[in-house]
């Protein structure tokens, strides 16, 4: 089967990734689950913007039109 | 069953959130209800901008595309 | 029945409601009627900015995308 | 039957509307027809921004979703 | 039959139209042909920004999502 | 049969174009593909902003939503 | 069969790409698989700004609409 773009963040459900918001924040934490409006549950989430302190959040749900891009945190 | 994105907000209903919107205002406050456009009713609202004073509401209907991301808050 | 998000302004109809533009504006005024975009008729309306001084503009029509929240005023 | 936030400005077709757009320019002219998405046909339609002299414009088609809103003028 | 906001543009059709863009520019030509999404076929544009010299661009399609108003030009 | 604003692209396939984007930047190239949402398959492109040297991309898919105008060039 | 501007990246898949985001952001990687969204998988990912140094991301998910354009990266 063809791979979809989606299969990139759906390989790593209950791993560490990295969220680039438009707003220019930046998220990682664990990812729990995802949807095809690229939604993200995401737990044990930090954010930070510029290089900043990073604030913890614990639970998040993300909006999926805010995100530019995801990636796995490579280990 | 598969865990959906919107569920880490759902299991929140009843309790306080902190909401993060494209404007930069946070707001925080008793999640009473919530739809699949992440459209969300807020009680006990309160919101504040750059760490400025808090601005009590009370009641809140938020428009769910003008939020970035939403959290339920740990006690 | 389970309470819908848009329940928590339909139930202020014929009362003084207060909205947040992402225009900045701030919108005071009677909510007459309102839809699922949430759009919004608003009588006796009021628009300000940055606390400048209120525009009295009567009867008014509110686009729903242009909405941050709403919110009925506590009295 | 109940109203819609759209009748608050189909009652004014053949008046005087303001109209605020998200770019900042207002424009005022009368009401000649409007459908659900907002676009609206205004004739003898007048534009100013930021208090600036009036561009007269005659018939003018403005399309909904750049509309903030839109307002009868009172007479 | 009732009038169509977009009757007002329809009717303009091999006249002269002025388009002001959400980019602040203007576009003045001759209109060719135009659909519900507001895309517009232009003959003979020219196109200018805070009253600056004019580009002439000769046919221009013009994405209608980009579009603020359109007026047909008075002679 | 009558025209349609994407005609007016349509007809210069083979031929070079001129695109103006949304983030101000300029492609031109030569138009190999298009299609309804106005994503365009450019050959031979340059990108330049703001007057500065062109930077040379050879194949380019460019997103229909991120384009103000089209324009086939003169000879 | 008519090309589709899709195609112009579809046949890119395996190699190299360029990518330009709407926030000023550049994007390069291997391209894995991507949609009609032009949501794309890149692999061996590295982003930069204006110029500055890159950030090595490994595998990412581009959401597609916040892609400018896309280019196979000419050897």
């Amino acid at each position: 089967m063809t791979d979809r773009p989606i299969d990139a963040l759906d390989r790593a459900k209950g791993r560490k990734v990295m969220i680039k918001l438009k707003n220019g924040e930046e998220i990682t934490g664990v990812l729990k689950a995802l949807d095809l409006h690229l939604n993200l549950w995401i737990d044990e989430a930090e954010v930070k913007k510029d290089g900043e302190n990073k604030l913890k959040l614990g639970t998040l749900l993300v909006r999926g039109d805010t995100i530019v891009y995801a990636s796995p945190v490579q280990i």
